[in-house]
């Protein structure tokens, strides 16, 4: 009974599965601090202007990947590869146009302003001196300084929020979080979604408890499928808010169809298209007025040339 | 025949599983730069002495986890949990004790001296004095000294060497290498294998070469269990070297046994058991003469309090 009238409806179907998903998940810790932090940081950049216009745009800029858990105690997990440097200088640029950026990222992936600095700052750019004191070694500085000046501005401006996700748990329930937080801003917020998440999942009452052992020979799994948050954004947490949402394939033959068909399915404004191995170099906008392709120009920015250094050497 | 060929010896279907990872395994980037590398500081280590005796130890410390790619171009991935803590602070204690020390461990995680500092030592360290220069704040200054001095005098002293991996591809290639490396070495070599490693894989070949799509529903994955390279180290690569192996579950009632059984399994010399929950306050090592329990005292250690706080929040 309960099944066919499932199948009857899809939209009724799918709006269980979404709420499944967040009935199972486990709770966000500390989800009262995070929403207190929030709604301060909406309200305070609600008061400041911004071109003489007395609402501040605000964009929450995803990014990074998101973890799907094999256990509950978790020891093994699926991950998403991103190393966040996209969300990281877009926030950069949004902060330099005057938006208020609401950075939501991967714990540990890159932060705006570090994007030309090596993996391990601390250990790289920094020397004792006598052993007594710490330098900047001077091939370094200037990055360094630029980096620590603009990153602890940005903060200090009241511009810049950070919230930090994992688990496709902590990352969904922060976007709705984030989403019904903003829908009052109707179109003064935008929602720039270029963190990685997780297509597949196993539902959290599903997971084994314990390490899954491994003696006793090969392990299948199945993951189910993640509901895809992106329609729940647009239709009921933010609904009047400007989306851009990015698709990701490794195969160039079906990138653009799928982005056209992500950009009627979700109705969000823009799909932003890219190849794995290209995507430093060149990205397709696919909106409903067209496909435009972007081309990074040859020099454009010292800053990317030594990010894709970096990244040779942890993408296999 | 060759199924039942391989029944009938169990050795060496077991030989033959090693031999396909490694045939079929992507090669590692920089593989003779590496090893010239790991020859180097051998040789070096081989001439120097330690507290009268000719030749100083060297241990190989693993740490951290290593990832299994679900697509050759790899978007997704599973990987281990593990922060790296405790091969940061044994390679410190290692280096305090006189030994040279390779410390191979997963790209991004904990530095040796770097324990007690926040996730980001760059942001939340520094601070920009008149957007001129570049100052560490008062509160961290001792800790961000001794962390660099600490560092940077145990890389010029030439007892550190610091080999990265992120796949369990590249961690096994390189094990094998520093195994092979040392052989000569006898019982002037130790490894001491805190790293937490995949016990699950896809075989390169089987990977689909491409990112999985999530429009066909659930997802079916079988993995493959990872041979046993402990063996293979104990009985091939370095026969005579000291050997002491990890073993984490999230099940107190199963653990001394496995840990027992894998003492006598890969006849290692010392089996460290720990729990997930407890691991930062109790360890039990299990050899041949017994079990000992080694509990940490209240406030033993300020750093590794710090560590307890830090990791709560990346724990489920």
């Amino acid at each position: 009974m309960s099944s066919s009238s499932r199948l009857d409806d899809p939209e009724e179907s799918f709006m269980t599965e979404v709420e499944n998903f967040f009935n199972t998940a486990p709770p966000l810790k500390d989800h009262s601090v995070i929403e207190k932090k929030l709604k301060g940081f909406i309200e305070r950049n609600s008061h400041a202007s911004e071109n003489g216009v007395s609402m501040k745009r605000i964009v929450c800029v995803t990014s990074g990947g998101t973890t799907v858990p094999l256990e509950q105690r978790c020891v093994r997990y699926i991950d998403n590869f991103s190393s966040g440097h996209r969300g990281a200088a877009s926030t950069e640029c949004f902060l330099k146009a005057g938006y208020a950026v609401i950075y939501l990222h991967r714990r540990g992936t890159c932060q705006p302003y570090c994007r030309s600095l090596p993996d391990d700052p601390l250990l790289e750019c920094f020397e004792s001196v006598n052993g007594s004191s710490v330098q900047v070694q001077q091939a370094q500085a200037e990055a360094v300084r630029k980096a620590i000046a603009n990153h602890h501005a940005a903060l200090a401006a009241g511009g810049l929020l950070k919230l930090q996700f994992t688990t496709i748990f902590e990352y969904l329930q922060l976007l709705k979080m984030i989403g019904i937080a903003l829908r009052d801003r109707e179109s003064r917020a935008m929602f720039y979604l270029a963190a990685a998440v997780s297509d597949f999942y196993v539902p959290w009452e599903s997971l084994a408890e314990h390490k899954i052992q491994s003696a006793a020979g090969p392990l299948d799994m199945r993951l189910a499928q993640v509901p895809k948050m992106l329609s729940v954004l647009r239709k009921d947490w933010a609904p009047l808010a400007f989306c851009i949402s990015f698709k990701l394939e490794t195969d160039s033959h079906i990138l653009l169809e799928k982005a056209s068909t992500a950009l009627k399915k979700y109705n969000v404004h823009a799909v932003v298209a890219n190849e794995l191995v290209t995507r430093k170099e060149e990205v397709t906008v696919v909106t409903t007025h067209g496909k435009t392709c972007i081309r990074r120009e040859a020099g454009d920015d010292e800053m990317d040339r030594k990010e894709n250094e970096k990244n040779t050497n942890t993408n296999l």
